[in-house]
């Protein structure tokens, strides 16, 4: 569970002004983690006044949310492909969300996130990269002019060693992510396995995502370069947007 | 299984002349399909008359093989990594091998690879990776001067359908492959699809390799670019190697 940081009140409303951008028909990505599930309950909310929605969830824990909530939902199976609705929008979380651009460093831009404090990076990159428009949902303590929290990268459990010496040969420090409700590491929904890798200051993000993409034995990592639209930020009152 | 095109005998040539190649005390990775299998066999051999080594499997079945065979295994795990021994040597086939350099069609040399047929590639690349030297074992079928079959494409089960549309909008063809001995999809050693993804030629196996390794949803794809140190390619009477 992500509750790192940031105040209830703050992610409630980024949570709720991404939800409140959903439009009658939609079909809607349901991230994962606490500020996405405030999106997730107002959309309960919002199908309960009449609103016709579906949602796609990006983890076991979203969907589970968006059924208690009365959200009906969708495969993404049978939201992407040939002949299928697509997705018109994602809203999703972040642990670290990158603001202000190249010598800007007062603009709040829409630049690149670490997911994956909740492991469920891979899924929920599937569903905001499906999406038309991607919104992240944040509060200020997820802001930093410079990604440096630890990338997780979710791994083959036969390769976490091989992709541990590729992460130090990239200049990284990867450390295998302990579960606590059970002995050894935390399981993916996916069965995989997750590193958590410290690279200090990411100056290059899109080179970073490249590098660990293309290492043999990583399935998935948390960088999420490119893909935002919109950032709602919640602060004690009211939410600053950025649009990209 | 991968028993497709290629004579046994030529197959025999190049997997005993790879295995000829491994040193006493080396680390070797032992490939999967049809063609390694013969190094494997080799290698037991050669162990029974005193070679010591220790071998890293590529799959279930390359494992199961080296068992047999009398080849003492060693976890991935315990090969690579810090105060690790490394893997010295991995031998491997491949589905289709590219020869013949840019304006230079006479010459066969080491090009890139399209491996998966025995949907073992997300092991087989992790080993393969890893080593010291890669040694590719072929016979002359698998030849081509461009690379142009399908590009099996391993999965999550949830990204099977956003990836193939990924693929299409790269130009291929995917089709999902089918079991045989079982209803449904073919189903990996870690639990995953296979797409088998026809692009025709494949003019630059590189940009293609990238973009399939950023797709979310693709946990590995069959293109070997650039790990290739040698190809033993058995004929009729005799092998032929090309290195680097």
């Amino acid at each position: 569970m992500k509750t790192s940081g940031g105040s209830d009140a703050a992610k409630r409303r980024a949570g709720e002004s991404a939800a409140e951008a959903v439009d009658d028909g939609d079909v809607v990505g349901l991230g994962t983690g606490s500020t996405a599930a405030h999106a997730i309950r107002r959309l309960g909310e919002r199908v309960d006044s009449g609103l016709d929605v579906r949602g796609v969830a990006t983890s076991f824990a979203s969907r589970e949310l968006a059924a208690d909530c009365g959200v009906p939902l969708l495969d993404l199976d049978e939201a992407v492909g040939t002949d299928a609705p697509g997705i018109d929008v994602a809203i999703d979380g972040a642990d670290q969300v990158a603001v202000g651009g190249e010598g800007d460093e007062t603009a709040t831009g829409v630049g690149p996130l670490i997911k994956g404090g909740g492991a469920a990076h891979a899924r929920e990159k599937l569903v905001d990269a499906a999406a038309d428009r991607f919104l992240v949902v944040a509060d200020p303590s997820k802001e930093a002019p410079v990604l440096d929290r630890s990338v997780p990268v979710e791994v083959l459990p036969a390769g976490r060693t091989a992709v541990a010496e590729a992460v130090r040969a990239a200049g990284g420090e990867p450390v295998l992510r302990r579960a606590e409700r059970k002995d050894g590491p935390v399981v993916t929904d996916n069965g995989n396995l997750v590193l958590d890798c410290a690279f200090g200051e990411i100056d290059d993000p899109d080179a970073l995502a490249t590098t660990l993409a293309t290492t043999p034995g990583v399935v998935e990592h948390g960088l999420f370069v490119g893909l935002t639209d919109e950032v709602h930020v919640g602060a004690e009152a009211g939410v600053r947007v950025a649009r990209r």
